[in-house]
């Protein structure tokens, strides 16, 4: 049995439920309040020294960093793959995925915003453009490959789900969430519309984790 | 015949080289002056619309996303291998690169600091204190993986080199170029200095590129 350290509205969480999910594996869920700093207590830090969600158990292994545990999944378990066969389609999901799993996603994390607000006296308007800023230029980006790539189907990458749709469709949610416009965005749109029609990504929505408020 | 766009002191660039080196592989080499916002053109635009490096080119290929590269180069040149046989070991290696590549690395870089000087009008030492900041807090991390596990060795992962070692020495370099203390890390400076008197990192330094000043 799988069990699962998360966080609901963790991005990082987030992409690596979306993967459990699509490959139909059964985990437990330990929820880690990053709100209320538990990932800096001595019982999580035993776990894992970074204090920082995503971490799998199975057994005696710790799987950390959703990077590495997504690659492990798709090793362990390659039913329902994740990743395309050839070896150039395999670069290209994992470049998406890298697009934002490095070049958006760190820069707008808990705290990144708190040092903002906390070290630099950034005020909220600053924190807000902050933000925009790194997910608008990381989706323009995004959005020319979408565009312009051709083994773009109803997901990132052809008609199946891959790791690029596991960083995505969290990465739209917090774009929502700090309100970015989407408009701009009309193949990014397109397919968080169809991941949302999927049960594994509903499944996986941090409003309907046993942490969420009012779940 | 390989071509490698980067420039000699993008971290990214430096961990792309490194893993070329171990595996033998020849390439050419284009310089892309980010200092001269070269990336920014209209002629690297069209090779990469993110306008980062490091993009690698084989004939109608292009690779992009140094994470991305290091997966496609192990797995087309599996000889010189760059993870271990074993899917738990290549989950270490992999969150070990994880630690660097998202959580240390995209805070420090270029783009980055640029805005935080010209867009939050955040003085120099602020900027070094923010560097400071993610690098230790990553580097205190990585220490205590790399003291507690004991799939350590002479590298990162056993007595061979990994991906975790092609990320690891461009960010001790970064560090000791923002001036890190690295006393507090034993493990972290032992593989660093190691990995040195190899020529596959050697011939990987910035400061022997052919685009490095005085190179």
């Amino acid at each position: 049995m799988m069990t699962l350290y998360g966080y609901f509205r963790s991005s990082t969480s987030y992409r690596t439920r979306i993967a459990m999910n699509l490959k139909q594996l059964d985990y437990d869920y330990i929820a880690v309040n990053l709100a209320k700093d538990e990932q800096l207590e001595a019982v999580f830090q035993s776990i894992n020294p970074q204090g920082l969600v995503p971490v799998v158990q199975i057994n005696d292994l710790w799987l950390y960093q959703s990077p590495a545990i997504l690659e492990w999944l798709e090793e362990v378990y390659p039913e329902h793959p994740l990743l395309p066969k050839d070896a150039a389609g395999r670069m290209q999901v994992r470049a998406l995925s890298a697009m934002i799993g490095c070049d958006i996603h760190p820069l707008n994390n808990r705290r990144i915003l708190q040092y903002l607000r906390n070290e630099l006296s950034v005020d909220e308007d600053q924190v807000m453009a902050w933000c925009h800023r790194w997910m608008s230029e990381g989706f323009d980006a995004l959005e020319k490959r979408l565009a312009q790539d051709k083994t773009r189907g109803k997901f990132c990458y052809g008609d199946s789900p891959t790791f690029a749709d596991c960083y995505l469709i969290p990465q739209v949610s917090s774009a929502e969430r700090f309100k970015v416009d989407l408009s701009a965005y009309p193949n990014i749109v397109a397919i968080d519309a169809h991941c949302r029609t999927l049960k594994a990504f509903a499944d996986a929505d941090p409003m309907v984790q046993p942490d969420a408020p009012n779940a």
